[in-house]
């Protein structure tokens, strides 16, 4: 069976030249802490600190990258384990699920998926072959035992992975009950929470109506007014910093829009809203003058504004109806940026006081509209390559085009973005080894001096990140 | 005069250590038979087997490759014999044709036509300096000599090619009689043909109403109902695998659009769209129901379903109105996917029993539409990169964009889409070598283990192509 | 302190064997002298061949490049000198603004700029060291005692820069006093100026309707019919050849729209337009009417047509109001062609006599629309990188999108298309260097042959930008 080496090179350009160079840069940083200020891994499990699952159950059913991908292939999601909406059978038989995993495992070959998780199998849990069917039971098994240990329950992890602070995403709503026990603890891991009001600030979102009164309960505030809604965000956004360390909010709307409405407008906006009765324009323009609400909101408290626009959700009408939300069926679109931020950027992006983070899954947008407006507005940085684009040709490219035009400092280092606890430090692994793979061909062709490339490799990977973050 | 070289390391990566990587992975797949899913050779040629003509008129006059380069320099179309609308003359001396296009060749430097044309005079016609106006003669009298010759008769040729089978392009109304008689022939090539309905599908086509009542006559269904038609379409589907061995349907849309309407609806948009007083948005509808019609037969009867969108065709009103369609004026436009495709692959696109192959010229959605949409719905592969993009970089930029969201599993090898035929060889050779150049350099950076990264070039060269067009 | 080198390999890629290339293929070209087609250097300069000012208000407060990166990280463009509209105080101390520079030099790594500037400093200057805060003021002394000197006269710096040619930009309306003042001034440098018409052709532009009175005055034609506005243009066309040497015309338009209409509908748009009362529509409609109208007149008189679409100019309203236009807040939007150029090119694009130069700042249309119909068209050609892609990667993506269908021959050599005049051997030095880089890949990869890879980089060093722009 064919062995699983971690080549101490991997991911570094071919060239020798160009090799020893990024390896140079690399040595430099590779042992930094990680600091993942944003993320969708669960509070509970660092307030709890109870033992992970099996291998199926923390590495296949919950990681959408994982099924759809088996999926695309054929294989059904009920024979995945995932769980179907009607509660209907699927299947339960863990082995069975890792099985089918590693008989399928040729199919991720050249993806970030296989680079991940072949770091965890070889660096986390000790196996020496390849995963295949064959040695499927022995890697069950393996991991099962090892997870059953003091060694990976959370705290253990985090603590081993070298983090100095890792942020999960919380619903405006979400009492950040864990967050408080965490804080309370005692433990010296730092788990920070996220503001994402999506539920209480996107007029199509499932139960929109509920989720603004409930917002108005828990925060005193009269939602009736416009005036009482903005109270009750400020309000709630005190209780993310106070309870949970938050530092930033996050938005995740279906497009970049922004508005600059007057008072007047905005109110009438709100009521139309309130209503019930409004076009999916009035929605748009809704959601476009909550993100320069929350831009002036965070001018008052120092929170960063984090953006990621355009994804359409639930591509797959039999899959939504099935399996629901979050099944590796969202696809990215077009996503337009000069037009869409500029109500909000002309308003408050000139104020050097204000830091948002905008993201796009629409990667022509790098070259000809991001880096040109990060270049630009003092109040704009560029996130990392997000979701399908965090993969060694995704951040080559987003270097390769956004450099030239917004530098480096206009960026703000890596963000894992998962939920998937035991690939971070992989992920993050990836990023270093690619920036420092970027930074080396610039040393190599002359743009740039090595010990200028060793600061900035520094500052991809620690400074700018918690600079940018506030961490 | 400068020697023709095909140098055998040609387009593998200049790093000594990559190169040889690629080069051992070509070795291994270099010598696979060809299959040729998706082209256009015209199947008189293999029923007739009759010789080519001269150079000009087979390498130059039908080829609008070369003539449009030309005539993007000054070089009139009248003087390299291509026909005119009203039969006027042209350049009929076709020696000087050729003179022509060899005192232009310089032209074609850094274009994959200057590859393949390389390719062609040296390997099968033996030339050994490259093409100039000094050697013009020279080659002209070899080239028509050599053509001659009963070793550059069609069958022959395919021998040569060790082509495996090849599929030709045939209107939904064609009678398939060259099919039908090299299938009488006894000879062994396999010559199947593909089911391309836009005639009768397209309202925008030319003479639709009578392409549609012919079909009726033709399968003797009543065309003027919503079901006869249909039953038509299940009729000449079956007619093409029967009497042609088409496995495959394409269709060649403006746009990807997709409907999935109800059967009142689809009945009573027939209705409107035969009536002749339809709106352009109606005969987008109407195109893109039949798509989906398309898949629901694809289900019954197994044939694959090709979607070639995207292409402005005819845009220079002076070249369509002096000589036609096909000369080198058809335009990529910007095409959306997401959006498009939803009601087909919300209906159909979760059956594993179905293939839909997917095009584009519209490079910047592979990354950001096609691979998320590949690496999701059972039923969807990506084509490989066409027409202009058909070419080394274009290879590149597609392996490097779609691989790591869609994986190689998810793409169906090598269309050459040509009637060139005597480059065809060529043509797959330019695949393969890119396609180990890419593996090579996942090889070199330690993404991918040489073993796995061999068993991925044979499925792209071979394997993926006859599974997904059941060839 | 770090030393400033400039490595005579710099852009070259790192495989020896292709940078070996490069270097040969470079040695043989980097001497021919510069051509300039399309810029904006002030003919005062030559005129009058005063001094230079200091570091600052030659290298920093003019340069838009340089501040907007500065004010991206929070520099206020008052700190930098920037004039304000209102006329209000700015930091008038230029060592305080060169001081703030020095100390934020770091945030250009990377970047273009960083190249240029190196290059001034190392080359013109001779400075050792990187500019840093610690060597601020040496620089800003050596800088200052160099301008003062008659080497750094505009002048000598022309005939040092080893300049055949350079082509300013005016208004249609420019009188040319400084070009007919060096055409009588017996200094042999060659400043041709370049017909700018937007502000008597853009409706939208700022006093349009005076504008459009003061042409009628200034050629005596009567502007308030069709023809005599048209005569007007011709008449100041050839005031421009003339008197200012002018071989070209230029156009900066937000879209790539033409139109082709009838003489009584291009009439009754424009006694709309003149009327004052027009929709967007109709001021787009007139917009591209008028570049078929300059095509028109371009194959009477011969001058080339540059387009140079798809900028959203003045992004930033709180930097419009207080700093006025051309403030580093200009945005590349999403630029449509197929469509847009059709009527211009279904009228004129098949004729060789007439030569259209379009430029892009959407690098996603080189594949998918600039290449194709530059490859088809004979009036076409493609203008090089632009602005925000005048960079060694924005040269590098040119070249790998746009060769394969283009090829190199409907390409027109590089544009500086700047007012930074000490910058302009460096960038012509980076467009050679990037060109060598890519013909070299093509060599080492048996793709073009050397000595034809030595034939094209002196096409598209010299030979094709003299004979595109007939200089």
């Amino acid at each position: 069976m064919a062995a699983l080496v971690l080549n101490p090179d991997r991911l570094f350009p071919a060239d020798p030249g160009t090799r020893a160079i990024a390896r140079r840069l690399y040595d430099a940083i590779r042992d930094l802490p990680i600091i993942s200020p944003h993320g969708h891994t669960d509070p509970v499990w660092f307030d709890r600190n109870e033992p992970f699952g099996d291998a199926a159950s923390l590495l296949i059913i919950p990681d959408h990258y994982v099924f759809r991908m088996l999926f695309s292939q054929g294989v059904k999601l009920e024979d995945l384990g995932v769980p179907r909406v009607d509660g209907g059978p699927v299947e339960s038989d863990h082995r069975a699920i890792w099985r089918r995993f590693a008989e399928n495992y040729y199919l991720f070959r050249g993806t970030p998926s296989r680079m991940w998780l072949d770091w965890v199998f070889s660096e986390l849990f000790g196996m020496t072959e390849i995963l295949s069917s064959k040695n499927a039971d022995s890697y069950y098994d393996a991991i099962g035992e090892a997870l059953a240990s003091d060694a990976f329950r959370p705290r253990a992890l985090y603590e081993r992975f070298n983090i100095e602070a890792i942020a999960t995403t919380e619903s405006a709503l979400d009492p950040l009950d864990h967050h408080r026990a965490i804080g309370k603890s005692g433990w010296k891991g730092r788990i920070v929470t996220t503001y994402r009001p999506d539920a209480v600030v996107d007029p199509d979102y499932e139960g929109f109506a509920e989720n603004v009164a409930e917002l108005g309960r828990i925060t005193g505030e009269d939602v009736t007014s416009w005036t009482g809604y903005l109270n009750a965000h400020r309000n709630r956004r005190r209780y993310f910093r106070e309870t949970g360390g938050a530092t930033a909010t996050d938005h995740g709307h279906p497009t970049a829009t922004t508005a600059d409405l007057s008072q007047a407008e905005a109110e009438a906006l709100y009521a139309t809203i309130r209503s019930g009765d409004f076009t999916p324009a009035q929605a748009e323009l809704f959601r476009g003058q909550m993100l320069t609400e929350m831009a002036r909101m965070s001018i008052e408290d120092g929170m960063v504004l984090q953006i990621h626009p355009g994804a359409h959700r639930n591509h797959n009408s039999m899959v939504m109806a099935r399996f629901g939300r979050d099944k590796g069926a969202d696809i990215p679109t077009q996503t337009e940026y000069v037009k869409a931020l500029q109500p909000l950027l002309s308003r408050y992006g000139s104020d050097p006081a204000l830091t948002i983070v905008i993201f796009t899954l629409d990667e022509d947008s790098y070259s000809r509209e991001l880096a040109p407006l990060a270049g630009h507005y003092p109040a704009l940085k560029l996130g990392p390559p997000w979701w399908f684009h965090d993969s060694p040709e995704g951040m080559r490219r987003f270097r390769e085009r956004a450099t030239e035009t917004a530098g480096f400092y206009n960026t703000v280092g890596f963000n894992d973005d998962t939920r998937a606890f035991l690939s971070i430090p992989a992920r993050h692994d990836v990023a270093r080894r690619m920036d420092c793979t970027f930074l080396a061909r610039l040393v190599a062709e002359h743009r740039l001096p090595e010990d200028e490339a060793a600061e900035v490799a520094h500052a991809l990977t620690y400074g700018l990140v918690k600079k940018a973050y506030r961490l």
